[in-house]
């Protein structure tokens, strides 16, 4: 992983794909050398001394005291999420994370998209009840006193609503950015218990073959899971980022179902019960299924699949001079680790393989990075994700030839950005 | 890592020492089994059904609408820092984050511990410049939006105040909890600019060894760091957690120096100096030396070394019954990674291995979690870190017979705690 910091020029790295794409070293390992190139300005002739920086008005008089929670800065108000609420609800709809904005893998709390089908519940804690019932020896309530005595278990997932990237069904490509066309995907390290100990102490009936999860909002979301998934990694979260689970995630606490689904993942969980079979409720029957074009739908399609969409350069951000420039951008997969993204600078006709960012952990956001010479031309860019079980993101053509067009739901297809030679960046289909 | 299931249960695990610490396996695999014991309820009788549980106040309502930026629970306001502040200031001084109340490796941004010389500088990114000199080819200045160009990088690591800990080289045992005791510790993704790729292309002269750090707050907060660290793995950061570095810790931009004493990641970063020998600030002759017991100094000690504390329980969490819990807490080390952390529950007559929690990061804080069948009775719980380096954290006699008590930085002693037969925690020297 080295580099040899006297031997590295951006001038010498080679040129791995089309269109000004640059071997993905630069990003391996410490101090790679670099000639000028990415807009730093050399100062001019003799003022070298710290007199080149003016005293800003805030180095003249104290700064801002304590506070017991902190915010962001006040200049970065645009930095927030923005959403769709159903007609006549304030509360029912689906809010995206700014990933233009952002940079690394996690998502900080205050900025993880929702989708919520009636509001955001105003729960009590002390009053909040974790009942599991159903094919068990012995029916248990748990509150959160009890629950936070139990072995704990952290794990950096990635959440993504089903319906995250849907606007790729469309025939034409909406002109819009990333925000709204892949903003309902997010990453925390989230705490709990492994819902298989509670099961464990509740004794499981041979019989039970699903859960259901249903939430305490006034919808009262239900969704059934599989006994596997639950056994495998299911954990009930109750400390988001380290701290309580928000409100919008479901605080108290939440089922994490690492790589599925995100409407599974239920909030404001109140009830796990075991059945010999799923339930069929209103959240997995008039929703989350996957209409073919042959007019029948797929049901129970529970990971989310490969995928990986570029945050920066895109729509929002325009390149302003041509030069240097770090595409970065996210990928995950419900099925395992990320294994390689390829990046591609001319629509797809030749691909280099990006940088990932350390570590890369199963069902986590991963960040890419690649070094990108922008000539000042045209360009069209793109990523592909593959993950370790060797499934590779699918282009939009892929995609819908398999699904059509009749659903909303897991579309994982290559999101397309195109550069134009004034260094604007748009939504296309290629 | 793998358990059977079928045949681990909590009375089978072995008593890996003294007075009810248990086997960490129930930590390392999947679904342990669980006889009863953590408080857990069963429901009584025929009451197994949904009806169980009444129907809440908010399920009966539709929930709270979207907002752009989300806060925490209005019923977890008591999860805040807490600080002290230099008299006759508002902003010098050092906030807390309540590690007694969070769990994980990643602080939460609202949390993370502060440490102002002047305040918190109100600062114009717009305006803001990073200026690198001295002893370059080619002096440089920086504004955000160049230095965003460049490639970057992320990593999870800690920051320790160089102070944190100091009321271990009191002769009495504060009557505090851990916020007070080791709150100066916190982590997060932090995302931005390798250093050493900025100093290259500016041309480093090889006669410089140093760099001067100077902050943009109205102390000029400022520190010396050897060149050695700058090329290992100095980062511009612009990212914490995902979003633009908080005001409190340093935006726009911050120096990172993983594992190096806090206050040498100097915030608000706009001016760097390459020279030839430390430049003797203020900050690193009257503040951050460790005076020893023969009146002599200690300058520029680096790393924060090998350390752990445990967070739950610990003062103010009172435990209501006898029965299972977790022992649950965080270690760390500026050396490197974390080997192994011990746990013991008869102050330090005998120890066993804690359960580490995946990924183990170099520099970053790390999650270890211990079962424990507490008996009612008395017990002192002590943690004890070692790193990969083979460092072994020291006793607070093991300190003291190095450091004496003239001191208040660099405190990485062991911390207890005492539980009474009522349950209380109390902090304690042992």
């Amino acid at each position: 992983m080295a580099i040899d910091r006297s031997t590295v020029r951006w001038s010498d790295l080679d040129k791995v794909a089309g269109n000004g794409l640059l071997h993905r070293r630069l990003f391996l390992g410490a101090g790679a050398a670099i000639a000028a190139g990415f807009g730093s300005a050399a100062l001019p002739g003799k003022a070298t001394g710290a007199e080149a920086l003016p005293i800003e008005s805030w180095m003249k008089v104290p700064g801002a005291p304590f506070v017991g929670y902190g915010q962001p800065s006040k200049y970065e108000d645009k930095v927030v999420r923005t959403w769709n609420t159903a007609p006549g609800t304030t509360g029912t709809g689906a809010s995206r994370t700014p990933h233009h904005l952002l940079d690394g893998m996690i998502t900080p709390n205050g900025l993880h998209f929702e989708r919520h089908h009636s509001g955001i519940p105003d729960i009590n804690p002390d009053a909040h009840r974790l009942l599991i019932h159903g094919l068990v020896k012995r029916p248990l309530i748990f509150t959160i006193e009890t629950l936070a005595r139990y072995p704990m278990e952290s794990r950096i997932a990635f959440i993504e609503c089903g319906g995250n990237g849907q606007l790729l069904y469309q025939m034409e490509p909406a002109q819009v950015g990333v925000q709204q066309i892949q903003g309902q995907v997010s990453c925390a390290e989230w705490t709990g218990v492994r819902l298989a100990v509670l099961l464990e102490e509740a004794g499981v009936d041979p019989k039970a073959k699903w859960i259901l999860a249903e939430g305490a909002d006034a919808a009262g979301m239900s969704r059934s899971i599989p006994m596997e998934k639950v056994v495998d990694d299911a954990l009930i979260a109750l400390y988001q980022n380290g701290e309580h689970v928000r409100p919008a995630n479901g605080y108290p606490m939440r089922l994490l179902l690492p790589g599925y689904e995100g409407n599974l993942n239920v909030k404001w969980l109140r009830r796990i019960k075991l059945t010999e079979s799923p339930t069929m409720t209103k959240d997995e029957t008039s929703k989350y299924t996957i209409t073919l074009p042959d007019g029948k739908s797929l049901q129970f399609v529970f990971p989310q699949e490969g995928k990986s969409v570029i945050t920066r350069p895109s729509p929002g951000l325009t390149m302003k001079e041509p030069g240097l420039y770090e595409i970065s951008g996210l990928a995950w997969s419900g099925y395992g680790k990320i294994n390689k993204v390829e990046v591609s600078a001319d629509g797809g006709k030749s691909w280099a393989a990006a940088a990932l960012q350390q570590p890369v952990l199963p069902k986590a956001l991963t960040r890419f990075r690649m070094a990108w010479q922008w000539n000042g031309g045209p360009a069209v860019l793109q990523s592909r994700a593959v993950d370790d079980t060797g499934y590779v993101q699918p282009t939009r053509e892929q995609m819908i030839a398999k699904r059509g067009t009749r659903t909303i739901f897991h579309s994982n297809a290559i999101t397309t950005w195109s550069i134009s030679d004034k260094g604007e960046v748009k939504h296309v289909f290629a």
